[in-house]
Parts: structure tokens; sequence; C-alpha cells
């Protein structure tokens, strides 16, 4: 009876010998074989170890000021690493710093990535990054707890600095620009400081690229981050993609003036032009049916002073959509606007465009084991873009992405005030393992 | 014979003996009984000592950054007393640190008051103020030279940081308000400190005070800082008043959010608002004929950032009109289309308003006499509204103020780029010495 004891299925190190694979295909069934009730997270531990995370570098708004590289951050990296191990993982800090944990798969299959980010903005919340990282760490401490091994390996990655350059996850997809590491971080350190501060070694970012293909999927758990889910008292969101960003600073040039001695009819004024402006941005954004964004979020105007006609006002425009070719008509409509503008009082338009993101959608197959997964679980649901952006959408270079999102109170985020109820993030914890599961019952090697 | 000699006519301390009254008659008679042609000013002469007094604070541009207080205004300010001393003035600097140069008149009348400033904004130019101050005094140069007494005594004031809180003019007037003596000027002294640095006394500013009443009529020879003399070819701008000022500091307040994951629908956008707003000050003050004119000049985005709907936007509106009634409409208006904007995407207007002038008119019978001055040497006319303060709206207070524009060509002002041709300049100084004499010859004692 030795051979049912429950030590074999709670090996790390499992080496595939007949034996063992018949020890394994006891256990697994033993977990996998009753369809009800599926496999439940701990939901109280986990929200007890998000409140633990949340002191490495608590803020006086109730939130973490936790940017990468801060120490901070490598205290809280610290922690979690503590969390990974007692998950039964295998822990190794890669050359960019990012933390992994594996747990071994029956067969040679590729890796199922699950994870997110610790890092924060500054003077952010306790919810972003820190739920799907958490929440993945939770996943591994219940298959560990029930002797599950998955067919595929489990890899946790909690990814480094994706507040800052998204650093961690686009180094593994081979998307990190190496020019970008003597930029200065948020902590002070120049990226590569931060780099070797946590751990990884700048020099070697290069080796740690991974071929397109080499991951069955990568499940990413988070914070709608928008007001969507709460809104409309849905449970679970299942994201269709993360949208693309096309960014374009403006600068409007038109004649700076005595406010007291220019007749109306004479002025060149640039604010009145880029006034026109961010209402047309609006105007086109609106009147397209979808789900598109358009922001003007900052402008300034020279030399700026009540007694002074603007001459000259810059200003950032940002278009998001799922779909590429929309933004491209979109801002096609724009420019054409900021060309009749212009005519209306003499002043002209200059574009600076430039493509911060391009659109990653999620795999197709992945929304629907998501979606099932969460019905299966109860759980209401919908799809939604994700308008932020995520280290999924550099992991989408190397296979099938989903992401899952919960409903964020108020739509708040990147804030003290940033909240999410427990039971949902219990909620979406559930929804991620359950996927797991089902990602490495259905999905084979291709 | 000897009393015919030039000598008498030209003493500076002329004092009325009966046989001296006899030889000012004779004097007096010499120079205007010849209605044709009128006395003129030496133009070579006058446009030289602009150039000279160009060199003071010199900036690259090919302006001057002669900020009041500066060591530049200073030295300034020392050549012009030498040109005051060598027209024959009798010169003091009074407790505002004004440069004050008197000739006596023939009779006990009030005094004419002629004059400007020399103090520059930063980055300025070679001829606001400047050729008001240099002119004025070639108009006393001229009646030294011509030994022509007037009857009214003729007082040269160039008044001291007319630029940054009109200082020098308000104290005569008794509108200065001495809490801003410890106000920053631009040259990094306190207004208290720089009047003391030019050989003012601070605590003496109210002694200065004239008495409403006490002066027959102050005439102020400006550039008009403005393009409508040059557009329309006129050579003489009468101005009609110094418009009325009311500023305001508008707050919008919306809801700072996510750019990429709040829906267009849920935005409470406040620089959409406020360019709303911007085109709405437009519309509202260009729907009402006449000179009205209405500026925003500067705006403040928060947080500022071209991923964040930004939440509070602050920005300033300025009208400047002749009429008070008209402005207070106009604010009306303006404030009533801020209500309607606001309900369209929920966001609040807040204005704090303050009246930063009130409208100073000159006086019509000046005018007349400053039109009839600039036909009698040939030169066109046109009436305007000055839209730029002035020391003379300050002097308002204290009796009959007119004002004589020369153009700009640009209507370029308070830049380096600044320039009014040696022809208008020499034009603008023969209408003041001209409407000078038709003063003392046609106004009385009341």
């Amino acid at each position: 009876m030795g051979l049912l004891t429950s030590a074999p299925c709670a090996a790390r190190d499992f080496r595939m010998t007949r034996l063992r694979a018949a020890l394994l295909l006891l256990c697994g069934a033993a977990a996998t074989a009753v369809a009800a009730p599926p496999l439940q997270v701990n939901g109280e531990r986990l929200n007890a170890h998000l409140a633990a995370l949340a002191e490495f570098g608590k803020n006086p708004g109730g939130g973490v000021s936790r940017v990468a590289y801060s120490d901070a951050d490598r205290a809280g990296r610290e922690y979690v690493l503590g969390l990974m191990t007692a998950a039964g993982l295998e822990v190794s800090i890669d050359a960019a710093g990012n933390l992994l944990g594996t747990r071994a798969g029956r067969e040679p299959l590729r890796p199922i990535l699950i994870g997110s980010h610790i890092d924060s903005v500054p003077e952010g919340g306790n919810y972003d990054g820190d739920v799907g990282s958490l929440a993945a760490i939770e996943v591994a401490q219940v298959l560990a707890e029930q002797h599950l091994r998955l067919r595929h390996p489990l890899q946790v990655i909690i990814f480094s600095n994706e507040e800052g350059v998204m650093l961690g996850s686009s180094a593994l997809a081979a998307g990190f620009d190496a020019t970008r590491l003597g930029q200065l971080s948020q902590s002070g350190k120049s990226v590569r400081d931060g780099v070797r501060f946590l751990g990884g070694d700048p020099d070697r970012l290069a080796q740690l690229q991974r071929q397109p293909g080499s991951i069955e999927a990568y499940v990413e758990l988070h914070i709608e981050q928008g007001g969507v889910l709460e809104h409309e008292h849905v449970q679970v969101g299942i994201v269709e993609g993360i949208v693309g960003i096309v960014d374009a600073e403006v600068t409007v040039e038109g004649l700076a003036n005595h406010a007291g001695t220019t007749p109306m009819d004479q002025r060149h004024d640039a604010l009145l032009a880029a006034a026109r402006f961010v209402e047309a941005v609006n105007r086109v954004v609106t009147a397209t049916p979808g789900q598109q964004v358009g922001t003007v979020g900052w402008i300034k105007a020279q030399p700026g002073a009540y007694n002074v006609v603007p001459g000259k006002v810059t200003l950032g425009l940002e278009l998001r959509d799922l779909d590429a070719r929309k933004i491209e008509e979109l801002y096609r409509q724009i420019l054409e606007q900021a060309q009749l503008i212009g005519r209306l009082n003499d002043t002209s338009f200059r574009f600076e465009r430039h493509v911060a993101a391009t659109p990653a959608l999620a795999d197709p197959a992945l929304q629907a084991l998501i979606g099932a997964s969460a019905r299966k679980l109860g759980l209401s649901t919908r799809l939604l873009p994700s308008g932020a952006g995520h280290d999924a959408q550099e992991i989408a270079r190397l296979g099938p992405i989903g992401m899952i999102f919960v409903p964020s109170v108020g739509g708040i985020s990147h804030s003290p005030k940033e909240y999410s109820r427990p039971g949902d993030i219990s909620n979406g914890a559930n929804v991620l393992l359950e996927t797991v599961t089902a990602i490495d019952r259905t999905r084979r090697a291709r």
C-alpha cells in the first residue's frame, strides 16, 4: 500500500519511470476524475498573502509605492519567493530578475505559464499585479496540496519591472530593446543597475529569449483597472486581447501676441486651435461604434500668461483599440480634422507619432476555456478588451495567451484607492486554477 | 538790444518779475505767433537717443532686458536723467523712484504732464516706453531751444517699474497697494528694495499722492503694441481709452482615470470640458460687434500624462474692453456657457475672478486736440482703444489723459522684434509737441 501513500504524488523531482508514470495516473485520476466539485483555491490564504505583501512599500494612502528596483520591490520579492518555495515550486531568478517557480509535469510537453508582477507605480495600490502573482502561486500551492501533477510543466513567473519598461516579459519574448538599459527607472536606478539589484544580469538578457511556440499557454489573472465589470455586475472578465496603443506628440504653431492689443480677427491662437483639436479627437473617436478610446492627456501652452495669445501648444494624443487598422483609420481622420482646424486661424499642426504597443489578441480557444471554467464555477462572465498594458502582450510572441479579469471597485487603479473585493479575487483565482487544469487536459503538443 | 538776446529766454530758473514776464511774452510770441510751420522736434536726435538707450540691458535678440530695478534699469535711468538735465529741466527723483523734470510755466497753473517709462519686460524691445519717455524729453528740449516758455509748468515724468506693478504712476495717483512692496520683482529684488535701489524711499510712497484735479493734463506717446495702424496705413492713433481688464482663474474638475480602461462614455474628462470652454470664450467674444478681446492664455492639465484622462484643468481667462458693462455681459455669457459645458460630461467649473484694471477713458477734448495737432502736421489718424495697460490709466485718477500711438511693425511688442520706424516716431513726437502747446493755449484753469 506504500504505493498509495501521498509521498510519491507530492514528490517535486519526479522522474518519468514506468512505475512512477503509473503512480501519476493513479494520483491524477484521484484528483481529476471527480468533475464536481472542481478544485478550489484557499481564498482566505490568498487574501492574507495579499495583505502581507501590501506591507512592502506601504504608502500613507493605504496602497504601496513599490516601484521596480526599490528596496521595497526587492523585499517584496523575497517574501514572494518564500511563498513560491512553500508552494513546492523549484525557484530561480533569471537574468532579467524574473522570479521563476517550476512544477514539473508528467509528460515532456511545453510549459503552461501563469503569473504577473508585484512592482507598482509610484503611489500605487495593492491589487494591480499582486492579485495575479499571488493567485498563480496559490494555484501551485493547491496542486501541491492536492498532490496533483499536471501533464505539462507549470511555470509561475513573477515578471520584473512591469510598470516601468515591462522588462521581464519582453526580455523573455525577445521584445526588449537593450538600449533602454541606460534609462532611469522610477527607483532612481538605471534599468541596468536595477536588474543587478534584483539579482539579474543585464549582460545576459539576450540569452533569456525563448522561441515562439515554446509555451503551451500563458494565463494571467488581473484586476480590470476599469469599471465595466463592476458597472454591469459581472464577476469574471474574459479578455479578448490587449489593445494596441498609438501615441502622438502634437505641436500646434500659431503666433504669440499681446492679448490686449491683438484684435480677435488678427490672431493665430495656438490654444484655440488646440482646443478645437481636443474636441475633434473626442468627436472622431466616439463617432464610430466600438470600444476604441482616444485621449488628450497632457497639454502645454507657451508662453503661458494671461496677457499673451498662445503662440505654441504641445499636447499628447493617445489612441487604443484591439484592431490596429481601426487605430489607423481614427488617426487618419484626426489628421484630417487637424488640417481643417489649422486653416480656421492659420495655425499649423505637426505630429510625432509613436506606436507604443501593437494589439495582442487573446487565443480564442483559451477565451473559451476561461469562459467554460467560470461557468463551471457558477460565475457570470463577459468578454472585454484590456485597455491597459500587461506582461501577457509580450508573452503573446511566444504562444497563446489568455487573461482573466476581476472587478475593480469604482474602476480605480494605479492609485492607493484601487480595490478588489476578497470574494472576487478568490473567484478569479479559482477560474485561473480551473483554466490551468482544463488546458492541461485538453490541449495537445503541436 | 540785450533784452532780445536768447539768454533770458533760455533761463531755467525763471522767476516771474514784470520785466521777465514781458520778456517771456516776447519770446513766446516769437515762437507761437507763426501758426505755420508748427514747431518740430529733432527726429534725428530723438532716434539717436533711442539707439543710445538701447545699449542699456541690450539682449542678444536686438532688444533689451531692462527689467525694473536691474543694474541696466538704473544705468539707463542715469543716461535719461542726463538727457533731462541737458533739456533744461529741473530734475529730481521722487520717493517712488520716478524721474521728474520740470520746466516752469509763465502762470500759476496746474502742470501739464508728459512722459512714459524705460523699464522693459524680460526679453523686451527698444520702443515700448522708451519712445514716449525720450519724446517727452525731446519736447522739453525743443521748448528750451526755442526759448519757449509755456503758460503751464511742464513736467516730464519717467515712471518707475511700469512693466511690473506700474509702481511710479500708481503711487502718484494713490492707486498703489503698499502690501505689494514685499512682492518679488523680475530683477530678483523685492519691490521695496528695488525702489531704494533707484534712489526712492518706499516708506514715503504715501506722501507722493497728488490730489485729483491737480494736473492740467497728462499726454503719453507710445507705440501701438498692436497691428491696427500698420495694417490700415494710418500714421497716428488717437487713443479713446485704456481698456479695463477682468481676469479669472478657471478650475475645471472632472475625474482622473486610466486612459486605456475607461470607456469614452464613462469619462469626466476635465480637458475635454476645458477645450469646449476655450472655444466658447472665443465664440462669445467674437459674436458681439466691437473691439473687445477675450483670451485663454495659459492652461494646465493634471495629472498630465498620455495615459491618464485629465481630472483637473486650470486655465487663465482674460477679457478686455473700454466699456466695463460690456466686459460684465461677456463674462456672464461665458459663465453660462461653462454651466452648459459642465453638464455635457459631468464636470464642474469654478471661477476666481479678479478685476485687473478698470477702463480709463481718454478725455474727449484731449482726443480732439491730438487729432487736430496730427492733421495740422498732415498726418493721418484714427481712433482706437489701447488694449495694453499704461501709466496713463493710473494718472487718469488725477485729471484728463490723452495718448498718442504710432505704428508697431507687425504689431509685435514685448519682444526683441518690436520695431517702430524712425519717421513714425518723429511724427508721434511732433504730435506730442503740438498737442502740449495746444493744451497750453486752449485749456484754462477750472
